[in-house]
C-alpha cells in the first residue's frame, strides 16, 4: 500500500467525519500533498461548497502532509492543530482540491526541534484554487509532540 | 415552529453535512445563539473533538445567530463568511456547545449599513466552553448582502 492510500485510510477509520465530507488523497509526492473532496455533499444554502467543509479539506490537508513526512522519518508523533485563520476569497462550485507543500527549511526546524526537545511547532499554507486563481487561504499553526 | 425549531431545519435542509454533525439548536434567547454536537460523529485520532467539526459548530453559531436576527428584522439576506480565525485551547472529549451573542451596538452598525448599502458585515465570536474554561475561540467576519 502507498502512503498516500495508507493515510486516506488513517483519516476515514481515525476522523470518521471524512467519510462523510468524501474527502480522499488525490496526490502526494513527496513535498506536496493535495486532499480532494467532492461538492454534493458539502454544499451550502447557496448551492457552493460550505465554509466548514473548506476548512475541514484544509486543516487535514496540513496535518496529513505533516503525517506523511513525519512517518517518512521515522517518527511516530501526535499532531494537533493549535490555531488557524482561512480566507474564503471566491465562492467554490465545484469539486474542492486542496493542496499543501511543505518548506524544507522549515520542517528542517522542526526536525531539529523534535530531536531538541521532543516537541516542536509549523505553520503550514493550503490552498484550494479555481482554475488557478486562490479560492480559499488557509494557514495552521501545528504543534508536534510525543 | 420557534425560530430555533426552525433555523435546526434550515441548517439541515440547505447544509446537509450538519446532519452528519449531528448539529443541533440548543438554546436562543433572543440575543445568545447556542448550537450543540454530539462527540461520536466528531472524533479525531485522539478520541476528542476533530478540530473541523469544532469550526464547523462555530461558524454555523455565528451565521445562524444572524440568520435569525435578520429574519426578525423582516430582512431576508444572504449570510456568506468571509474570513475567521479559530485558536484550540483544550481538547474537548465530550459533547460540543456553541455560544454566540450578539453585540447590539454592533448589529445596529449592520443593520444602518443594510438600509443604506444594501450590504454590511459583522464580526463574531464564538465560544466553545468545558466547565466555563475556553476549549474553542472563534472570531469570524461575515458578510451580509442581497
Amino acid at each position: 500500500m502507498t502512503a498516500a492510500a495508507q493515510l486516506e485510510r488513517t483519516l476515514h477509520e481515525e476522523i470518521p467525519l471524512t467519510r462523510a465530507l468524501g474527502i480522499r488523497v488525490a496526490a502526494y509526492d513527496g513535498a506536496t500533498l493535495q486532499l480532494a473532496a467532492p461538492l454534493a455533499p458539502n454544499t451550502n444554502h447557496k448551492s457552493t461548497a460550505f465554509g466548514g467543509s473548506l476548512y475541514a479539506l484544509a486543516v487535514l490537508c496540513g496535518w496529513g502532509l505533516l503525517h506523511l513526512k513525519l512517518h517518512e522519518a521515522g517518527l511516530h508523533k501526535h499532531i494537533v492543530i493549535q490555531e488557524s485563520s482561512i480566507r474564503y476569497l471566491l465562492p467554490v462550485a465545484e469539486d474542492m482540491l486542496a493542496s499543501c507543500t511543505l518548506d524544507a527549511d522549515a520542517y528542517a526546524h522542526l526536525l531539529r526541534a523534535l530531536h531538541k526537545h521532543g516537541r516542536g511547532r509549523l505553520t503550514l499554507q493550503v490552498a484550494i484554487k479555481l482554475e488557478g486563481q486562490a479560492a480559499v487561504e488557509f494557514s495552521g499553526r501545528y504543534v508536534v509532540h510525543d
